[in-house]
């Protein structure tokens, strides 16, 4: 067993227990979102639609060995008023059972079944349960892409992917020391088996030789394995004196390596001649999850959150943010890299749909045969309704 | 070739041809879906997160032999900041080259290539676009349920389905006789060959030797043929006189009867003993699109709204009003019978998805190791920021 795995399965590493905790505090005390009036218009005198907020209806949770998924996921189902079958990694299952059978005997105390959140814990259930498109509603396959394309091959269900968190830093022209220093070094190190841990850095050539070899100091000083390209391999060559993990800890890169999720400490580097060819490069590599430029300079901050087509787009801020705690979801149920429905974090804003609520008040009721462009027709008000309570 | 087929490829039909142009205007005067803010907020003393709406990409849209909705999805896609491949149903295949042709000498006149929306013909290039999904970001069918079910079954490509229209009115024990009579002959009877019209008509038990005769009788006036159950069977024979056409018009139905979506001047009847039968058997045949209580009751009609789970739930309104161009989002791509992303008519906030943008204003930019539970960390402030316009 990796040393990263056997950290994600230790629910008393860190903060975990108290950041799980934590989260469910944070979820039961955020507002229900579902109820919420979202689109209010009045198509004609006593005609009113309404858009409501409501819960999507089952939903099917695959995830990794990471047992505290089990309770945040628990979470934000029930405040979100959807049932749930939750499957976790084969490793956590011990600690996975234990956990839901908290949650079951909670439930028992409720006015809702105790089955509303299940566990199932074998793949077979899942390929069965893949099956059932007309009982349930969403799968949320977190983990490697190619869980997340195996169960888009496999299901006529929507998916909504969690996949590999293929991040990236890149140090602009105008980066600051510091910040460049700081950024790169939490991006990587903070909890490097974390989707949103950085594994590749962008250095813009311009830097070769003042920021990128103090960056790379830094990095090896804090245990760092550095896959680097030719030039940025050049310029690291030439600290003196030699930090001394160089030899183990410097080796050059190979095109394989900027597609690489490195889940450990581990970074690929690459130098790059301007902001567009770096984010040309993340655009074609990144897994549009989060990217992070360090700069000064307010028109490549802005060029770069409105050019790079990742959930997170972010400005010397460590790509370790992208998370829906730190987000101020409460937690998350994942953190979708896909384009559709919810992006990046995804708390209970990303666990409702809308329905659609007309009424008519009107003494005949209200029929479109009387709507039209033609003679005596009548024509629509869309007229917005003001107020964000529902009046029924 | 059927008659209904042959009135949705005639454009001069009715008032298709200016519904088709008012649409386009409706669209370019609407505000700009994407770069809102959507969500804001301060996670620590200079470093602040913005959601932010944007395009999703590239989207697929294969639709009925309905050629007005090229140039429908065309303003959307267009306002909406996405690129769009569009294959219409072959019988209206003429007339979208035509319309394609016209689309495109009207971008090349802008600074988009003329190729952003593309028309395709052929099933093999949808077949073979299906397979890149990392070109790709949603497609969307819009026809049958197995049409839906085929792409479903034949993309890992998100899918936003437009499938069957099967929706249905419900006269409920306390409605009233006229708005029974407009709204059920109306939801049939408008256009029938539309998503949006009525296939079934629930009618409570006790209106059955009262109200039921007077709809029935007025939708025999109007052409429609009844398929009934044993009791609104019973209950329509004793209609006298007997209106001429009963003969032809009114025979038994079967279990089948209330799984198909007619698309002509044919309607299911059904009797049910109370409100929540009702609402068993519609969330049970409908197809989730758009279903009608016609009711004085408040509280049936609070009940039918939360307890339908389908895109549109209405009160004394036709089923007919569930279209984009209605609702007032100009025009629409289509009708969503899924339940994630959008749902019901789907106009320009269906076509956009958002991003994350978190920037750090702090000295030293901002790291995720100084944040926790520990001692000596500090706390995310999670405050709101007030403004809905971007500061940047």
């Amino acid at each position: 067993m990796s040393e990263s795995l056997l950290k994600r399965l230790d629910l008393n590493k860190g903060d975990k227990w108290d950041s799980m905790l934590q989260g469910i505090s944070d979820v039961a005390s955020l507002p229900d979102p579902t109820g919420k009036l979202t689109y209010a218009s009045e198509l004609d005198d006593n005609l009113e639609l309404y858009r409501i907020s409501c819960p999507i209806g089952v939903l099917l949770i695959i995830f990794e060995a990471r047992p505290e998924v089990v309770v945040n996921i628990a979470a934000l189902a029930i405040k979100s008023g959807n049932a749930a079958i939750l499957k976790g990694g084969k490793e956590s299952n011990r600690t996975a059972d234990l956990l839901a059978r908290a949650i079951s005997s909670g439930l028992s105390k409720t006015a809702l079944p105790p089955t509303y959140i299940q566990t199932i814990q074998t793949r077979s259930e899942v390929a069965s349960l893949l099956a059932l498109d007309q009982y349930i509603d969403l799968v949320i396959p977190r983990g490697s892409n190619s869980l997340v394309r195996n169960i888009q091959n496999n299901t006529r269900i929507p998916v909504m992917g969690h996949a590999d968190g293929l991040c990236s830093v890149y140090l602009d022209e105008s980066a600051d020391l510091q910040k460049a220093i700081r950024v790169v070094v939490d991006s990587k190190t903070d909890y490097p088996s974390a989707c949103n841990s950085t594994e590749t850095l962008i250095v813009h050539e311009s830097l070769l030789s003042t920021i990128w070899p103090a960056v790379g100091k830094a990095l090896l000083a804090a245990g760092v394995k550095l896959l680097c390209d030719p030039s940025t391999l050049l310029a690291i060559s030439s600290l003196t004196p030699q930090p001394s993990n160089f030899q183990t800890h410097v080796s050059p890169s190979d095109a394989s390596s900027y597609a690489i999720e490195h889940l450990d400490l581990t970074l690929s580097v690459v130098a790059l001649p301007s902001l567009s060819a770096a984010m040309e490069f993340i655009n074609q590599h990144s897994s549009h999850h989060t990217d992070c430029i360090v700069t000064e300079s307010e028109s490549a901050a802005s060029a770069f959150c409105r050019g790079i087509d990742s959930a997170g787009t972010f400005v010397n801020a460590s790509t370790r943010f992208a998370d829906g705690f730190r987000y101020g979801f409460g937690t998350e149920v994942g953190i979708s890299t896909g384009k559709i429905h919810a992006r990046g974090p995804v708390g209970l804003e990303g666990l409702v749909i809308y329905k659609y609520v007309l009424r008519s008040k009107g003494a005949d009721g209200h029929i479109a045969g009387e709507f039209g462009t033609g003679a005596g027709k009548k024509q629509f008000k869309h007229k917005p309704i003001e107020g964000t309570s529902l009046p029924f």
